[in-house]
């Protein structure tokens, strides 16, 4: 492994969904071998807490509460670790490839003479499936899994290939889409997929605070509203998760949300 | 962890994509935990090495050139496993809830009064776009990513949603897609992707024999039947694939490949 870990070499890695036992082992012996890590505000303190206390430590999270940073910023910080010689780790959330924002740091350090490798992770979706007890794909029901993520720039609205989406034999995958949530039922409705498909909401996936709570397609939005909160939020949409074996929690909380919509409904 | 896995317990656990590295701590606690490991075939010996030898070590997969077992036949060892008293790691290639068939098997456990549980594991796509220094999403130009696999059972033909796959703003995925390329280059190119897109093809996916080539669209069937042999093979389509920092060998390979395609059309 230290091999593969010069000095002035950049490592991608991916931290998985928060659990620091659904990091790779591969993973874990990157962040042990690094001088330096540099890690989004998702990252929580179980991960952070397996680092040697020798390594350098520098969050570059938006959501961090500490100094917020621009991608140019991150791209600069990586930039400048390498050419100080430094092992650095990029360490994010899920998986560095899919909606890590992994391209822009690839090509900052490429203009700078360096080749990053990645290391990949258990992406969100994945950790979320098996905590509900279900499978993304379904054998004949469900070959088809898309992951968008509707985070919107601006508050714009989003451009999403909306009749591809409503496809009631894919199960669709929304990371960072508590905001549009609103957006992304309504518009899967129009475009034909039912009221009453199976949904599930993760929040905090793998960490000790997980909550999951199965609802349908047509209550999407006002599920998202009284259970999620601030966290982050991952939606699954399909007949695929319509089965699983989430436990007694989840149950819990379906039923105060069911009694939450008799609520509202009167 | 122990706490976790009492006998007759089953768990469902991701390998990951072939390299030993690329387990989570969490799989590798579960099959040193395990008193028997029911595996595919695409599980290789180094995943198997890191196993306790006190470990019983099944083989069910269908390509294992030992006894093709279905999953019928599956399904009962687990139960049977299960009522045995046994803790039961059942080990799956990837990510069990991505084209894993855990659906099945979760159906039939629970029937036996069993509720299964599932730890993730690196997708395969994941570990590919890592190899290949690219990431599968791309803000801007491909905010989504779709999965699916091309299996078809007994030779029939595709039934695939090509107009929404054929999304050029859209990463395409492709597990076990070898002997359906042709179809899948000419049905995507039918239905308006350009004939230059850019395609990884990615065999034996992070094992020492791992094999990148980058290829384009209207050569796909070509590429693969030139460079895949029998190896397990993922397809990825898509501007996301287009750059990366692919190694030497693939970069030859890419030689061998445009002599090939020269001798080819001349």
């Amino acid at each position: 492994m230290l091999a593969e870990f010069d000095h002035g070499q950049v490592w991608l890695v991916g931290a998985g969904p928060g659990d620091p036992d659904l990091l790779t082992r591969k993973a874990e012996r990157l962040l042990c071998a690094a001088t330096v890590v540099f890690y989004d505000a998702l990252i929580g303190p179980a991960i952070l807490g397996i680092i040697p206390a020798s390594v350098r430590l520098v969050p570059v999270g938006k959501r961090s509460g500490r100094h917020s940073r621009d991608q140019d910023s991150i791209n600069a910080l990586l930039v400048a670790a390498a050419q100080a010689g430094e092992r650095v780790v990029r360490l994010k959330g899920g998986d560095p490839s899919l909606f890590g924002r992994a391209a822009e740091e690839i090509t900052a350090l490429a203009a700078a003479g360096f080749t990053p490798r990645i290391c990949p992770g258990v992406t969100t979706a994945s950790a979320a499936a098996a905590s509900a007890g279900v499978s993304l794909s379904l054998r004949g029901l469900a070959r088809r899994v898309q992951f968008i993520t509707a985070h919107s720039a601006n508050g714009q609205p989003l451009a999403l290939d909306w009749q591809g989406l409503a496809d009631p034999g894919s199960t669709l995958a929304i990371y960072m889409g508590r905001a549009a949530a609103g957006d992304i039922g309504r518009n899967l409705m129009a475009h034909g997929l039912s009221a009453a498909t199976p949904v599930l909401v993760a929040c905090n996936v793998s960490l000790p605070t997980e909550h999951l709570v199965r609802t349908r397609l047509d209550l999407l939005a006002f599920t998202v509203d009284a259970v999620c909160g601030d966290r982050p939020t991952l939606i699954i949409i399909g007949d695929a998760v319509g089965g699983g074996t989430v436990g007694d929690d989840a149950v819990a909380a379906d039923r105060v949300l069911a009694t939450a919509v008799q609520t509202h409904a009167a």
